[in-house]
C-alpha cells in the first residue's frame, strides 16, 4: 500500500518536472512516504565508515539497503521542519538561501537518501529510478533559487552548423548535443549539472563534456558542477562501509581534460575533501552549494557577454 | 566437458598473456572448443539485419545468443587453414600480413565471436570474459606484426611529476595513469588500442584518454585505434538484428574532444562506413588495420622524435 503511495507520488513528481511544473507537493509527499516505509523496517545495523562515520544498512528478507549516514537521520517532524525553512530562506535577488549549510545538507540528504534505501528494498530492478529522482529534486530546488531568467533544460543546443548532415544520421537525426542531466542557461551561457548518485567509472564524463563545452563555446560560458549522493560501497568483509576514491584520476582530468568548477556530495568522502583542501579542485558539502556558491556562479556567468 | 575445456585453454591463454608468454597454441585451442560446441547446438535461427546482412542467432533452452553474420561462418578446418595462412603472411619489417584485408576480418570474427556466442549460451553470468579474451587476441595478434622495439603494457606512465603527491591517495597510491586496455610503445610514443566488444555509452572513454594523452605527451605521440566487434543488438520485435549508432556523437567527439587514428569493427555497422567515407573519421574492417594500416601508423610514430 504505502509502497504504491511511494511509486504514485515519485510518479508525479516526475511528470511535473518534465512539464516544468510546481513539484514540492509531490517532491514532498515521496519523502514522507519513505520515512514512514523505514520507520516499519525492523532491522537495521550500525556499521562504521570511513574516518568517524556511522552508517545504518536496514536489512528487509535477503536484501541489504546501501548505508545511511546515522547523525542525518531525523524523523517526519524535523523534516516538514528543514524543508519550510528552505523555502521560506530562498532570497532569489542574492541567488541565496539564508540557512546553515548544514541543515541545507540535512534536508537535501533527508529527501534523496531515504528514497534509494526504500529501492533497494522493495524496488532494485528498478535501478535507475533512485537517479532520476536525485534530478528531479536537484533541478526543483536549484531553480528555486536561481534568476528567473534562467531556463531549465537538458540539452545544450550546439550552434546550428555543428547539427547538420552528419553522415550516417538517420532521417531526423540531428547532432546528440551534450547530453548533461541539468542545465540552467541563457542566451548562450549557463550552469550545468551532472547530478549521479555516485560516479564510479562514469566520473569521465562531466569532465569530457566539459572539454567539449568550452571547445564549442569558449571556456567560461558553460560551466559544470557535478552533484553527487556518496561514493560508499558495503563490505561485507568486516561489515564495514568504505568509499571507492578515485583522487589520482579525478587530479589528472582536472589538469589535462578540463575543468569543473566544482563537486558536491550529500555525503562527501573524506579523501576528496583533502583533494579539495589541497587545491586541486573544489570539493565540498551540497550545502554550500545553496548558501554561497550559487550567488558566486551567478556572478561570474553575468560577467561573460553572451553573443 | 567441453565447456570446462573452454574454460580451461581460455584460462591458460589469459595466464600467458598477463605472462608475456606464447598465447597462439591456448587461443587456438579455445577457437577449436567453441567451433566444435556450437555444432551441437539444435536450434540456429536467422534473422535479417541493417543492410544486406544476415545473422545466425543461437538458442540453447532460454538463452539466445548475439548475432553470429552468417557469411563469416566457416568450419574447422576453413578456421585452421585461415589461422597458419595468417602467421605465415606476416612480413614483420614491413609490419603488415601479406593476406586479403577480408580473409583476416573473417580469422579475427571466428577467433572473437564464436567465444562470444558460447558464453552467452552457457557462461552468461561472465559477462566481463568475453571482453578480456578480446582483449588477448588483439594484443597477441597486433604483436605479432609489430616491431619487436614496441613493448606491450596496460598502462602508460606519466611524467614523474604528475604521479606524486595526489591529496587523498592512499599510501602507495600513485596517479591511476590512463587505464587503456592494450598498449604498445616505445619511449615517449606509442599505439593505443582500447578493445570493446561494443561501444555504447562508453565511447566516450577512448576520446577523453587521448585528449589527456594529447595533452600530457603532446599530440600525435600516443595514437588510439579503437577495436570494436560491432554495434549489433537482437531486436525481438520482428525478430531483426540491429545497430546502435552514434554518429552525431562520434562527430562531435573527434571535432570537439580529440582525434582517434581509427576505429576497426570486425562487423562494421554501415552507418559509421557513412560516417569514414564522409571522411569524418577513419572507421573500417579490421582486416585493412594488419594487411595495411599498421605499417602506416608505425612510420608515422617513427617520424616522432622521441625525447
Amino acid at each position: 500500500m504505502q509502497l504504491d503511495q511511494l511509486v504514485f507520488h515519485f510518479n508525479e513528481a516526475k511528470k511535473k518536472f518534465d512539464r516544468g511544473e510546481d513539484t514540492l507537493d509531490s517532491i514532498n509527499a515521496t519523502v514522507v512516504t519513505c520515512i514512514r516505509l523505514l520507520k516499519s523496517v525492523k532491522t537495521v545495523e550500525e556499521w562504521p565508515g570511513p574516518g568517524k562515520k556511522l552508517y545504518l544498512v536496514y536489512k528487509q528478507g535477503e536484501k541489504l539497503s546501501r548505508p545511511f549516514l546515522k547523525d542525518q537521520l531525523i524523523n517526519e517532524k524535523e523534516f516538514q521542519t528543514l524543508w519550510s525553512k528552505f523555502f521560506r530562506s530562498i532570497d532569489r535577488e542574492q541567488t541565496t538561501v539564508q540557512m546553515a549549510p548544514l541543515d541545507i545538507s540535512k534536508l537535501i540528504y533527508n529527501i534523496v537518501v531515504p528514497f534509494c534505501v526504500c529501492f533497494d528494498l522493495w524496488k532494485s530492478a528498478s535501478r535507475k529510478t533512485p537517479g532520476t529522482f536525485f534530478e528531479v529534486v536537484l533541478g526543483t530546488m536549484i531553480a528555486g533559487v536561481l534568476p528567473f531568467s534562467m531556463q531549465r533544460t537538458k540539452h545544450i543546443q550546439l550552434p546550428s552548423d555543428l547539427e547538420k548532415n552528419i553522415p550516417g544520421a538517420l532521417p531526423g537525426e540531428t547532432i546528440e548535443s551534450v547530453s548533461t542531466d541539468i542545465v540552467f542557461q541563457e542566451t548562450g551561457k549557463g550552469l550545468v549539472i551532472p547530478a549521479k548518485i555516485t560516479t564510479r567509472e562514469r566520473i569521465v564524463q562531466p569532465f569530457a563534456h566539459q572539454r567539449i563545452l568550452d571547445s564549442v563555446f569558449g571556456i567560461g560560458h558553460y560551466i559544470s558542477y557535478l552533484v553527487c549522493v556518496s561514493e560508499t560501497q558495503l563490505s561485507n568483509k568486516g561489515r564495514k562501509v568504505q568509499d571507492i576514491c578515485v583522487p589520482g584520476t579525478i587530479t589528472l582530468f582536472q589538469k589535462h581534460l578540463a575543468k569543473l568548477g566544482g563537486v558536491y556530495y550529500l555525503d562527501p568522502p573524506e579523501r576528496y575533501l583533502a583533494l579539495s583542501r589541497a587545491g586541486v579542485i573544489n570539493i565540498s558539502n551540497i550545502g554550500s552549494l545553496f548558501s554561497e556558491d550559487l550567488a558566486e556562479i551567478v556572478k561570474r556567468l553575468n560577467q561573460i557577454q553572451s553573443e
